[in-house]
């Protein structure tokens, strides 16, 4: 059981075929930071310890019948390509990838569950699907977690709630994010005030790899800030309002352009394609964007003979990690930007997309 | 006989199809700054003093078998996309443009040789033909020039030479200027380098449309700055040599790009032709880029189906003026941009153009 028999079929956070629900909201993810009472934070725990821990949890974890058919690995197993790709696929973070022996994920087969010991806490547990239907999402969470506590004493504080590493996340441990692909917004120069205007109701707006990064082909990953003083049930209420009038205002976005701007519609979309099928040099960051330029057309009936489906996978595979073990070897920037120019190319003529307009 | 009868066929600036002679230094002008005697110059002079000098010039220099069949139109006659239409086609200089009732452009029906008469200067001759044959250009206007004084009084000082209204020509009032089309050089960002290098040696470097333009399709216009302490054969000569060297420089850089940077000269070309097959709003500047590109592509065999005559043809006809002309009416710019792209995919589609990578 390796890292590269899961390569073959895109992630948990692509899984579907682009249709009326995901074609916005793309995926939504819930993970809860959870600690072991009376043991160091793996920060602070020496490798020994971390190990112990390690082998406590682990079993705990892979017993429960949630993650049938479990797979994991601890992180020293894994080589710098492996962990690229775990990370492109959203199942560990960097935090997680930077570290070696006595830290370990533990996944089901399909991805939707995974759970990172040893990361910045003791356990980090994850759950992550298409669309945005957060509720089913939580249910599926929490009674993962109710199950996982009668195994695992957790460090918790009734005044406080759950403790972790980072004061950050005390209270509920709860991170919600939603992924959202705004080619539309963005386009008409709408996203900024967006983002604003979130910020302002305690959301946080990132790029598609998470805390720091950049917006990459018009994804954003709308979370909540505060895990305090706000009960779970509420948050995600309110974090599910937000992403449907996200869509809304994409939809509208989209309507607008389709009406009032048709030529620089078909521009984007168009020029998009153009490079895709020609360029001989491209580095991930261009190819997201101009694929999710495609992705818009493809939405929007103006690009033929390519489904969204079609669309993730290769946008997942031209990402450097999956992009490297495909190759079978470590290549050097360059030659990285030449592979993906030529596989989408490839990819796209196969596919006899073209324009439809 | 109107200016509508010009923009059928190329202009003498692009007349011929890209040959190995003109593939770099595209084509060669000289013009003299002239003045008759005892008349005020044209910026001094009221617009009845002007109609006279220019009811005395325009005879005389019609009279000259070098002008044959002469085409000719006072400023007043032009509407706004006429004189574009002139100014693209490096007839006039955007200073005739703004004048009207008292200045006139003459012209041989090839465009090859032609004479402004109140510009800044009442005469301002020229000659103009692909490629880099400064030392004809010269003989030919040479013989104009001398023709021209025995029917016209010149204002001439035997120590300072011919009068000019800006003191910058006086002396040999000659401008001997060469466009040079420089992808490769700029790709590899050695442009700045040798332009410095020009400058320090007494020669300007502009874009496309003369003083003050910037830099379009990569097309660089270099011409002497000095009138005044060397005899026009010795500068021709100079001038000559430059561009001798300037032509090796470029041609050295495509034989690089060739050999170490196969996939970046690919990828210019590719990138170039996929945005101009798919782009929907092109504007001149982004629109000569994307062609200077194509034409490496053909000069470097990496296109199919497409000569550098027919390019050059759509070089010329995507100008504003020729753009608005076709279209047989004065257009918005976002109007023109549509239809500059439209033009530009039909054109490309009909000469079953193709990357040959």
């Amino acid at each position: 059981m390796t890292v590269d028999d899961l390569i073959r079929r895109p992630g948990a956070w692509l899984l579907t075929d682009a249709g009326p629900d995901t074609e916005i909201a793309v995926s939504a993810r819930i993970r809860l930071a959870r600690n072991l009472r009376q043991a160091a934070f793996p920060s602070w725990a020496g490798e020994e310890e971390c190990v112990r821990i390690l082998n406590r949890l682990r079993p705990a974890v892979e017993s429960l019948p949630f993650l049938d058919g479990a797979w994991g690995w601890e992180m020293s197993e894994l080589d710098p390509v492996d962990r690229e790709i775990l990370c492109e696929r959203h199942l560990i973070s960097s935090e997680l990838a930077s570290r070696n022996r006595g830290s370990a994920v533990v996944l089901r087969s399909d991805e939707s569950l995974s759970v990172m010991i040893n990361e910045e806490d003791h356990l980090r547990l994850q759950v992550m699907r298409p669309g945005a239907n957060l509720m089913g999402l939580w249910e599926e969470i929490d009674a993962f977690d109710t199950a996982l506590s009668e195994l695992v004493p957790y460090a918790f504080s009734p005044e406080l709630g759950y403790l972790t590493a980072c004061p950050s996340n005390v209270g509920t441990g709860l991170r919600a994010s939603v992924m959202v692909h705004l080619p539309a917004l963005r386009l008409m120069r709408e996203v900024e005030p967006v983002v604003k205007g979130l910020n302002k109701i305690g959301l946080a707006v990132r790029g598609i790899g998470g805390e720091g990064t950049e917006a990459m082909g018009n994804m954003f990953q709308v979370s909540n800030q505060m895990t305090l003083g706000e009960g779970e049930i509420d948050l995600i209420r309110r974090l599910e309002a937000v992403v449907q009038e996200l869509t809304t205002h994409e939809r509208n976005a989209r309507a607008r352009l389709q009406e009032k701007h048709p030529a620089r519609l078909r521009d984007f979309v168009g020029r998009a394609f153009g490079i895709l099928m020609q360029a001989h040099i491209l580095n991930s960051q261009e190819a997201l964007d101009l694929l999710s330029a495609l992705r818009l057309g493809i939405e929007m009936d103006l690009v033929r003979s390519m489904g969204g489906g079609e669309l993730n996978r290769l946008m997942q595979s031209i990402l450097p990690g999956h992009l490297q073990r495909q190759a079978r070897r470590d290549l050097p920037v360059e030659d990285r930007d030449q592979l993906r120019a030529m596989m989408v190319r490839e990819r796209l003529k196969e596919a006899g997309a073209e324009p439809a307009f």
